[in-house]
């Protein structure tokens, strides 16, 4: 009796599928060929069915989609102290604490990508627009012309995705952005920006004071309101809102209505006392509300785990209402809440095969269990439960919530390829990353110091 | 040339020792003799001045002083699904992340702190007192008579101290409040309890709702206000009054002026959304405030590094002011304010020789340093650094509240007893505890479905 070929059977404890959501298989494996997730099945159901080249067994585990990041500036995490570049060292921290896709918006996007596709991490890359310039690029027309290029060598890529982020309201002209909303309708891609994080900000541009770093129309008021995204023409399926901590019940309803995506980044808003965004209503008039970290500046980690947890119970806080975003709930706004935010919920989000009537050029389409289905990617990450914090459990799911941290993540896999293994990286090396982060260390003191001395 | 002989000495990259606040000592070793602090000086000092009996090389981490959980029901982590007692496992999981000293409120106080004293763990544990019956006690007289006992027998540990534990106004009654305060003077012990913890307790005193578990008096309104525990004489220094989140100007310049310490419990309160502690305003009018994890029940963790981190994000989020309880602030409040709040600041809380002109029957008093003064216990903790989420380091205070997590803690000592040995425990067998939270998770289980069987 042969079996059917495949890559990889994982066989874990527990499954947190997201989809459906407040399920949990025990015992289950998942089938991944291709780096595509191809069966979901009783463990004792592989044997004869399915021969595999490699097989984990995940025997304390609690297998979840890989978490999403739905906001981050990942180069920014040498900045933790002072300054510095370093995409890398964030990938390191990103896989080691179970994300297996960022939406970053920085400068040199470039090298991001391209670091992101070296180590096998997915990502939404977004390529910069301010009016001013910086050391990237020398005004609107360098942010563009680069942006262009970035679409044009990233067309074909499996794991990057691209976006135009143009920064926030208070640093991109009408001009600027009515070029970002043409790029984004020419190339089918998101438009990802930070969008009412503060009170400031919304009182700023009500008052047009003339701090602004950039011209504004005189119609301007709150960056949200019809006069100003909604006259752009931007408030639409493909805007990502980062922050969005101060909203009326208009502009919820105006966002639900344009089917815009919001990231929350509950830590960076109470961390920069910027406001806490409504979660619960706008989860409650069907916004599709994702989870990110922010920069390593204002966090100070990537850890999505700590940031799915205070979503879960600030949201509680918020709406004083301790029945406010359920554990599924967190979890599915850090996997597929994201996946939907950034456009790749048909590759990614949930362990599932594949999703029922839903496009996606990227994924194979084929026949199985009597339907024809859209292959997901097996983007997945192994949460161990096999210590004293995380013992005993009665419920996988609030457990990855509210008990597990960064460091119960043992397994990452992403497309299929396992990127971390036992805590270990098998793609970046670890002892280079530190070594590489002393170095710049101790160049950034130095600098620091002089400046300090210099002064005086 | 002969040095003066010491148990052991720690050479640390780097010491906060909270006072002076803001300070970081690099390449600076603590002298520890029989449990005390007994010097700290440079690393290159040490040679020919002191000779150890054993000495800790602690290159690259941050040494800081154990964390005081100012709040928690530790046998309730069994309860992190359904139900269960195990201290034994909650102060698994407290030295793991940190916590050298926890401010405990359950029953079976007993049982709790005979085995806090057993693995050498710091604890002040409550005497609780509620109205009705409980598997415990069969009522006030049986709680009292139980709290009478428990003091004589701990009245010479120098580890466990002991407190009144009222539970809350709703469930105590004013004559058994009376009797708390008798003890309290009696034996000079601190009275913990819930206060302000919901609205809804602060309406349900005001409107005296019948729904009241316990008879009040006719002039109850708030429980905080005069006509309450004032009125009984309650609101003073020995005071521990856990979550505050309901409190009116008038409540915080009355708690101010009895030297009542708060115990602040972020994430509890925002779970169970019970509202947010005024944290900024209490200390700006020279409350001390504590930090405590509260039960598995309602957080879900024992976790102080999680604490401390949204203690110090969520005031700035609350008083909409990003300069609120800065990481040094953080610091304090999970450690020096805790053995304030505890009583016990004489003995912990600071990594110093030493405190001047306070007295404290269980510390030594010697000659140092020309000064004579009270020594401390050697209630230490190592965070490593080495690792790819905590480089780079430009600021050991913010990384420590900011990046740092319960995984990072390498080494553990209380009273000079290292507990915790590069993430090994050292007097609790986790094996055996991990196979007795598995052996009651499946009584628990069983016990469960048996039970929603018989209601079908």
């Amino acid at each position: 009796m042969a079996g059917v070929n495949v890559d990889l059977v994982l066989n874990a404890r527990h499954i947190v599928p997201v989809v459906p959501e407040g399920v949990v298989l025990e015992n289950h494996s998942v089938v991944v060929n291709e780096g595509l997730i191809v069966a979901i099945l009783p463990t004792a159901d592989v044997t004869g069915v399915y021969i595999a080249a490699e097989t984990v067994d995940l025997p304390d585990h609690i297998l979840i989609p890989g978490l999403i990041n739905a906001h981050t500036h990942a180069s920014m995490t040498l900045l933790r102290g002072l300054f510095g570049i370093s995409t890398l060292h964030s990938a390191a921290e990103m896989i080691r604490s179970g994300t297996t896709c960022a939406n970053d918006m920085y400068f040199f996007p470039d090298a991001a990508a391209s670091t992101f596709e070296k180590v096998g991490l997915r990502a939404l890359v977004g390529q910069v627009v301010m009016e001013f310039p910086t050391a990237y690029a020398t005004g609107p027309a360098d942010y563009f012309a680069k942006a262009r290029a970035m679409f044009t060598k990233y067309k074909d890529s499996s794991l990057i995705s691209l976006a135009m982020a143009p920064h926030a309201p208070y640093t991109v002209s009408d001009a600027s952005f009515e070029q970002v909303l043409a790029l984004s309708r020419e190339f089918n891609v998101r438009v990802h920006l930070h969008l009412h994080e503060s009170e400031a900000e919304c009182v700023d541009s009500a008052t047009k004071t003339p701090s602004m770093m950039c011209h504004q129309s005189a119609e301007h008021s709150r960056p949200l309101q019809v006069r100003n995204m909604q006259r752009l023409g931007l408030l639409n399926d493909q805007l990502i809102a980062a922050h969005m901590t101060q909203l009326t019940d208009d502009e919820i309803a105006a966002v639900a209505a344009a089917g815009t995506h919001v990231s929350h980044c509950p830590t960076s808003n109470l961390k920069l006392a910027s406001g806490i965004c409504r979660v619960s209503d706008l989860l409650a008039q069907g916004v599709n509300v994702a989870i990110g970290t922010d920069g390593a500046a204002s966090n100070n980690t990537l850890n999505m785990f700590a940031e799915m947890k205070l979503a879960a119970v600030l949201a509680k806080g918020e709406s004083k209402c301790c029945t406010s975003v359920p554990a599924a709930t967190a979890l599915r706004m850090a996997t597929l809440n994201g996946a939907k935010a950034l456009g790749i919920e048909a590759k990614v989000g949930s362990v599932e095969v594949g999703k029922v009537s839903r496009k996606d050029k990227g994924c194979l389409v084929v026949a199985h269990a009597r339907i024809v289905c859209v292959l997901q990617f097996a983007d997945l990450v192994a949460v161990s439960t096999d210590c004293v914090e995380m013992l005993p459990m009665y419920s996988a799911i609030s457990h990855v919530v509210y008990v597990a941290g960064r460091e119960n993540v043992s397994d990452v896999w992403v497309a299929g390829k396992r990127l971390l293994a036992n805590r270990v990286l098998t793609t970046i090396d670890e002892v280079q990353v530190k070594q590489h982060c002393k170095k710049w260390h101790d160049a950034i003191r130095d600098h620091h110091a002089e400046m300090v001395a210099a002064k005086k």
